[in-house]
């Protein structure tokens, strides 16, 4: 990107006509930055549009103020080839600006945006599948710099490919800190009678300082694989800065500039709100209205979501929501749940709160290590997908960040399991219930290859057995020979059981092997199966 | 009604002018029969509706030929008061026929039509609680008439409110019995190489000797309180009548025709469909045309919904979709899913299949009588409804009804206990579970009183305690005094404890008993406590 930047800052600096062809990877940035001083609020009163060409594609993003008299026009290259762009402005400094870019493949870690594949799953934009192993840390970019920095160097241990984190700072019980920096120019700032301060914003501006920083941030987490799952707003704020209660109108301009900022960030994830259903300012049309209002800005079509309180569905059939990012731990809690809401919604479901591993007294964090990584199993084995959280407080909590929150350090046992499980799903491939509603622990990948997840049971033997019904793939057939894998998910081991079983006849909705074959099982919990035909 | 009818004979036999004011009982069936003779197909070419008035209402209905140059005005007026009425039709005998009813306030055990109430639940018209407790008996109509007497007779021996039934006859293992009648004219009947008779129908007229017993047996069925959930459409053909692959346009003259005769029926329901997912000639827009045809034709506006297979979710969201008819038993063999559907859907939820009880080899039909009755608490428990069945097979299952399909004799155990739980659910009011997707086994009512039902679990003692969550209503409080009733829903008991509880501080997120007291319980499965605040 630094090239890119000096050859537009030159030509910018020497007002050049923009006419350069540059090269930029399948959905890298590209960006073209132009200048114009004007008297007027630039961020809402200057239009500024770009229109993308190539071949039979075309695509219209829109600019941005950028601060300093800087406009930024971003786009995210998806087609490989030629693009020529044209800009349109009613300021004709911005205005009829033209040039070409080439959109090259895609290199090394590069895999593109994640979209919905397969109806219940993400892939890459390459096609390699995406599942999604996510954790949150919902103010860490608001955090110091120190801390900042400390969050990445923890995420990189990891095996996440996904965090929650809200643009917006917040304000709740463990997290109080003071932003160093806030999306909107403050107009005045004064002291109440508790000695807190009061801002009064200017919502017909934003503060690119702050903006640049989020970018960056996100720039990070994409060059350790991982999504930014961006949650546009949300109830934490308690009429401490008063994000949570702007005018429709400032809400509109807010998701237009972020959207305008940030389409083109290919990690980049929406979620409309977190606990939406708290927000106390904004009535359901509200949200149906914000959503509509994200996809219409978003040209590159993000996935796009929306979270609510425990056991708060939103209408995520809606064709705006690419999938349901829902708070529930009942559905993980107990067998079969995930695989139904699956079925009901049709669409990828995200478990995105389920509870946290953590110390605190609030039941929503106190789960063990053990506990938080069986959940994330219970969902895999239904289809879907559920986000780790932990929440360990030190102390009084004030001077040791809580992951949750703050980011940090991660002082919990279950994120050790992430890289491991996340191992075992990307080998084994897209998981659908073997035979639904009757089988709650056996899932196919279609293809021949089962996983078999036994949760908190501990067993001494398991006696070879597949159900017939394979979901829609092709069922098992007599004479089909298959190998096992023990899986124990806690302590990270796979051990290759050396026998091969057969299968014999269907017997009553099941298939056994022709020798009623056992496999042994350590006497623990947490253990899962690996049964794979060998073809 | 014979009166009544005795009337309009009269006047349409000696060619009076309608005009006479009759008196009908809210949500009973008013009938207005005229005459016409014509060459053409009355059925689909003459056109009849009457406007019903009272005050600033106005119904239109439509009317339908009845044969033998009959036709036939319905409706069913639920304001008391003067309704004045008026015929029209490009047809000069049925045009223009003008009277009055006079409708008067519903008596006895006419409560009305039931309709959703609460979000989640129903009530009848006259606002008393309908809670469906119901069966099954999905060709019961189509069987030699002593086996349909006897279906009657069984039916009122049990508690049940709530019979599904097929409109269309029945061809599926363990059901192949020919009907006397059928809906359709017959334009030739033949015999294939296997010997099975192959019909030509007339799809443009009806057979009103059909429809009129079909509105004998729902007239009978609403005689005894049984709400008759009308399946339209259903797989269940498999080439041998063909009533599942009609033409698009004879599907929609079939719901105008059976919405004309059946809407004022006040015990009517309209299923759509059984098992949707399997009729192989309908696409998922064929069905959402055909569902909002029926709400379209139905001026009164019955409870509406469809069924799918196994764990097929229709979209019940869409606003004709007045509750979900559920087919799948994972949400009430495990806890918690039931709440979480009805959470998901914000619509009544009725688990209208979740296997039955009885001996078949198919693993649908071999619940248990305790089974089944353990899984119609599990959903009551969640704050939703389920539906009993009985399959119940005595020798080759030629020359015995199964009560699933064909109605008959009830075989099982678990009939026995609907009118007993159908009494719990009423004394204590509609549920709701009070620490959602935290405590699987607590439902509240919201007026202090708790249904703990433990399923399988088998407690020598229960110590007192409630959640403080209580959904959103009042929570408890210290102080609170409750007493506890021991409900063996197998046994049919209730066991009133002597002691009195009260309420001790919070703790962790639930309350003791100020005194840790506890409850002797028997050690046996199926149990539910009553816990009722003593105010």
């Amino acid at each position: 990107m630094k090239n890119v930047l000096q050859v537009l800052i030159y030509l910018i600096l020497f007002n050049q006509p923009i006419f350069a062809q540059q090269k930029t990877e399948q959905w890298d940035r590209f960006e073209l930055q132009l200048t114009h001083t004007s008297p007027k609020n630039s961020f809402l009163e200057t239009n500024l549009t770009a229109t993308f060409s190539h071949k039979d594609t075309t695509i219209t993003v829109k600019g941005f103020y950028d601060g300093n008299n800087k406009y930024i026009v971003r786009f995210m290259p998806e087609k490989i080839g030629k693009w020529s762009y044209k800009t349109q402005s009613s300021v004709a400094d911005l205005n009829n600006k033209t040039g070409e870019l080439e959109c090259v493949k895609a290199t090394k870690n590069n895999h593109g945006i994640v979209r919905v594949a397969n109806t219940f799953h993400f892939k890459y934009g390459d096609g390699k599948d995406y599942f999604p192993f996510g954790t949150t840390a919902y103010a860490w970019t608001h955090m110091t710099n120190d801390l900042q920095e400390e969050t990445l160097l923890a995420l990189k241990k990891t095996g996440f490919n996904k965090v929650r984190m809200c643009i917006f700072p917040k304000n709740y019980e463990l997290v109080k800190e003071e932003p160093e920096i806030f999306p909107y120019p403050i107009k005045s700032v004064s002291t109440n009678d508790k000695g807190e301060k009061v801002y009064a914003w200017d919502f017909t501006q934003f503060n690119p300082v702050f903006f640049q920083h989020l970018e960056k941030r996100i720039d990070n987490l994409r060059d350790m694989g991982i999504e930014a799952d961006l949650i546009l707003f949300h109830p934490y704020d308690k009429g401490r800065w008063g994000f949570d209660e702007m005018p429709m109108e400032a809400n509109l301009s807010y998701i237009k500039y972020v959207v305008a900022r940030l389409a083109s960030f290919k990690n980049v994830w929406w979620s409309l709100a977190n606990e939406y259903d708290y927000v106390k300012s904004k009535t359901e049309a509200d949200w149906l209205q914000l959503i509509k209002e994200v996809v219409k800005q978003d040209p590159f079509k993000h996935l796009c979501s929306i979270h609510g309180s425990t056991a708060k569905y939103y209408n995520y059939w809606i064709p705006e929501l690419t999938h349901a990012s829902i708070q529930d731990e009942s559905p993980v809690i107990n067998w079969g749940a995930a695989a139904t809401i699956r079925n009901i919604y049709n669409k990828p479901i995200v478990f995105d709160e389920v509870g946290y591993e953590g110390n605190l007294k609030l039941r929503w964090g106190w789960y063990s290590g053990e506990e938080m990584n069986h959940l994330i199993w219970m969902g895999l084995i239904g289809g879907t997908y559920v986000t780790h959280g932990e929440a360990f407080m030190v102390g009084d909590g004030k001077n040791y960040p809580i992951f949750w929150a703050k980011g940090g350090e991660l002082r919990g046992t279950s994120w050790k399991r992430a890289a491991f499980n996340r191992q075992i799903i990307e080998e084994t491939g897209a998981l659908e219930m073997a035979d639904v509603s009757r089988d709650f622990k056996t899932a196919t990948n279609g293809k021949g290859t089962y996983l078999i997840y036994f949760g908190k049971e501990m067993n001494e033997t398991w006696r070879f057995n597949l159900p017939n019904k394979n979901a829609n793939y092709d069922k098992p057939k007599k004479g089909n020979k298959y190998k096992v894998e023990i899986i124990d998910t806690w302590d990270m081991s796979v051990q290759k059981v050396e026998a091969v079983f057969e299968l014999s006849d269907l017997n009553n909705y099941r298939f056994y092997d022709k020798n009623l074959g056992i496999v042994r099982l350590p006497l623990k919990p947490y253990l899962a199966l690996r049964v794979t035909e060998i073809k």
